[in-house]
C-alpha cells in the first residue's frame, strides 16, 4: 500500500490551482472526487465504508457497528480557497492508513475502529464552518441547509447531489453506537514544534476565540484649516484605544490577540477621519482569561466612547488528559521528541471534545505557514505522525 | 449690476453636478464657459480684458498697462471634483465687481487695478496645482505641459484649445508692468471665524506643509497559532509609532498634524499584518517649527525601524504686514468684526507672496466645511467681504 506521503501527493492534484494551491470546497467536483478516492482506498484496505447524510465518509473495521462503542479518528477533506496540500487531508488519510494497516496486521480490534473524512470544516463555500463534525454531534442548526454559496446555490441542494453520488459507492451502514474516543492528527499550522525541534505535539487545549469589531467615530474636516482643539479625530481615538488595549492585553499571560484589519473613512491624507474601525481577535485556552480579556476590552472601548460588536465567539475547550497520555506513550514508542501544546486554531476536535473524550496529535509545519500554497511539512515528520497515530489507536483498540 | 451673491448663484450652475456640487476642471467645457462669462461681466463694467497663454483672464481699468506697476486682485476659476460653489470663484468675482464698481464710481485709479481669474489652483485635472499663479510668477516647470489627465489628454493640448477660444474674446494686452501688490479674497474653509463670531479674517501667514508617507513592516502569520513572542506585527509597530508621534507633536505649539490615511496588508482579521503604511500631514506657519516637527518625526520613524517618504513639501510664507494693516482699516471702515489669522490651506497668494507684497482676506465658512457641496457662507458675509475688498483696493489705488 502507498505511504501517507505518496497519497498526499495524489490528493494535492485533486483541486490543484494555477497558484500551486489546492481548492476543494464542500460538495464541489474536486471534493467529490477526493471523497470517492477515499472510499476506493478504504476498500483496498478491506475496510467497510459508509456515508452519512451530510457527506461525511466513514471507513470501519466492522461490517456492522451495532450498538458497540467505537474509536473514531480522522479530519476534514475540504480546504480553504487556494489552500495548502496538508490541512485536513493529512489527518484524514493518515487515520485511514493507520486503521487499514492495523486491520491487516492484527485483524479485528477489541474496540471497533472507524476512520472519518469529515465533509467540511473550513467554511470556505458557505458562511458556516464545522458542518461535518457538528452534524455527527447532532449539533447542526437547520438554518445551515438554507445557506447559499457565491453562485446562489443552496447548501441543501449541493449536499443532496453530492451525497447521492457518494452513497452509490458505499454501504447502508449508519453511525448508531456511541463514540468511545476521538483522535485527530493535524499539521500544527504554527511555528512552535519546528522552533523547539520536536517531532510531535500533543494538544491539551483548543483555545477559545472572540472576534470583535470596534468602531471609533469622529468628524471629517479639513486637515489644514481645522485647529487641533476643534477636532474630533476618529484616528486619534482609535490609536489611543489600541495603544491602551495593547498595554492591558500584554498583561494577560498567554493571551493571543491580533488587530489584523483596520478601515478608515474617508481615508484621505488631508481629511480628519470621521470613522475608524478595527478587528480584535482574542484567543486563550482558559475561557476565564478569555472572558476577562473581553471584559477589559469592553470597558476600555466604552471609556473611549467607541462601539464594540462580537463577530465570533467560540468557547475554549480542554482535551482528554487520559487520551493525551496515550499519545505520549505512542510518541515514546516511536522515539519521537514530543511536547504538550495548545492549539490556537479551531479544529473538528473542538466540536467533538464537548461530548466525547478527544485528543489531537500535531506534526511540525515548516515556518508555521498554513492556509497557503506554501504550507508544508517534512516527509519524515508526516510519516512519523502517521506511525504515532497508528500506535495510539493500537494501544486504545487492541490492548 | 448684479451683487456677488446673485453672480455666485449663476456660476454655481456652470458645472453643477447631480450631487449639487460644482466641477470645473481647468480647460474643460464648464471652465471655458465660466471664463467666457467672466470676460462678459468685465466688459459690462467697461473694464479691459486680456488672456495670457496659460488661460488666466485679466480685467483692467487701463486700456494699456505699459510699464506701470499695478495692483492685482483675484483668485482661481477651477474647482475640485464635486466641490462647493464658493472656493476660488468667490474671490475671482468679488475682485471683478470691486474693480468694476470703483471704476464706475471714481474713474481711473492712481495705480492701475487688475482683476484676475486664475486658470487653475486645485490640481483636480492634472497631477499638479497652482499652474495659473505659477505661470504669472514665471515659476512653472516645463514638465507641466506634458502631464496627462485621466483620459490621456495632455495639459498642453487642452491648454492650447481652451486659450485659443478665450483669446478671440479678449484684447492682445500682456502683463508687462510690475505688480505692486496682490490681494486675494477667499472663504476661510475652516471654523475659526464662525466660532469667534467674526465677519472678516485677515491672513498674516500661510502655513508650510509636509505630507509624509510612513511604512512599517512585519511578517504575515496566523493570528491563532503564532505565539506573541514569535510575532513581527506591523500593526503594533505602526500604532506604537503613531502613539509616540501624537505625544511629541502635541508638544509643538500651533502645529496642525493629521493622520488621515492608513493601509494594511493583508488586512484580514485572522492574519498578523505584514505591512502598515500611513500618511502624516504636518502644517505650521513657522517654517522653523515645521522643520523641527519633521526632524522629530524622522528620528522617531528611524528609531521604530520604519521608512519615511516625503510626498509634498511647501514652505511656510509670511504675508505683508503693511497690506494686512490696509485690510484692517477697510474692515473697520465697514464696521466689521475682524481678526488676524493664519491660513491652514494653500492658496494662489502663497505662490505670489514669495515675490510680491501679498495679503488675503477671509470670510467665515459655515461649519468650516469646504471642498464639498455643503460648502457655504452667509449672504451678508459674502456681501461684506466684497465690500471690504473694494475698500481695501480703494485705499491702495485711489488715495
Amino acid at each position: 500500500m502507498k505511504t501517507i506521503v505518496s497519497l498526499l501527493n495524489e490528493f494535492k492534484k485533486i483541486g490543484l490551482t494555477r497558484f500551486d494551491g489546492v481548492t476543494r470546497c464542500v460538495y464541489d467536483e474536486n471534493w467529490l472526487a477526493a471523497q470517492k478516492k477515499y472510499i476506493q482506498i478504504a476498500s483496498d484496505y478491506g475496510l467497510y465504508t459508509f456515508v452519512d447524510d451530510i457527506g461525511n465518509v466513514y471507513a470501519t473495521t466492522e461490517k456492522k457497528l451495532g450498538r458497540k462503542a467505537f474509536i473514531l479518528s480522522g479530519s476534514h477533506m475540504d480546504t480553504v480557497i487556494n489552500g495548502g496540500p496538508l490541512d485536513g487531508v493529512y489527518g484524514t488519510l493518515a487515520s485511514l492508513i493507520s486503521i487499514g494497516t492495523l486491520m491487516k496486521k492484527f485483524g479485528h480490534p477489541k474496540i471497533p475502529l472507524v476512520a472519518v473524512s469529515f465533509s467540511e470544516e473550513e467554511g470556505s463555500r458557505f458562511n458556516t464552518a464545522f458542518t461535518g463534525s457538528r452534524y455527527l454531534m447532532n449539533n447542526l442548526a437547520d438554518t445551515v441547509y438554507g445557506l447559499k454559496d457565491h453562485e446562489g446555490l443552496s447548501f441543501n441542494h449541493a449536499r443532496k447531489n453530492a451525497v447521492a453520488q457518494l452513497k452509490k459507492l458505499a454501504s447502508e451502514l449508519k453511525v448508531t453506537g456511541s463514540i468511545h474516543a476521538f483522535i485527530e492528527l493535524h499539521i500544527e499550522q504554527g511555528p512552535i514544534l519546528e522552533k523547539k525541534g520536536q517531532d510531535i505535539g500533543i494538544v491539551t487545549d483548543i483555545v477559545g476565540q472572540k472576534k470583535l469589531l470596534i468602531k471609533c467615530y469622529g468628524v471629517a474636516n479639513h486637515a489644514g484649516t481645522t485647529p487641533m482643539n476643534m477636532r474630533c479625530d476618529a484616528m486619534k481615538k482609535a490609536v489611543t484605544l489600541i495603544h491602551q488595549l495593547y498595554e492591558v492585553l500584554d498583561g494577560l499571560v498567554a493571551l493571543r490577540y491580533t488587530i489584523g484589519q483596520i478601515r478608515v473613512q474617508p481615508n484621505a491624507t488631508n481629511v480628519i477621519p470621521s470613522e475608524v474601525d478595527f478587528s480584535l481577535d482574542l484567543r486563550h485556552k482558559s475561557q476565564k482569561i478569555l472572558d476577562d480579556a473581553f471584559t477589559v476590552v469592553k470597558e476600555l472601548t466604552e471609556l473611549n466612547d467607541s462601539i464594540l460588536t462580537i463577530m465570533t465567539d467560540v468557547n475554549a475547550i480542554k482535551l482528554s488528559d487520559q487520551l493525551a497520555n496515550n499519545s505520549v506513550l505512542a510518541a515514546q514508542y516511536h522515539n519521537s521528541a514530543y511536547q504538550l501544546l495548545i492549539s490556537g486554531a479551531g479544529h473538528d476536535a473542538q466540536i467533538i471534545a464537548k461530548y466525547i473524550p478527544t485528543t489531537m496529535i500535531f506534526v511540525p509545519s515548516i515556518k508555521g505557514i498554513s492556509h497557503s500554497p506554501s504550507e508544508n511539512t517534512q516527509s519524515d515528520h508526516l510519516l512519523n505522525g502517521q506511525s504515532v497515530l497508528q500506535q495510539a489507536l493500537y494501544q486504545l483498540a487492541y490492548k
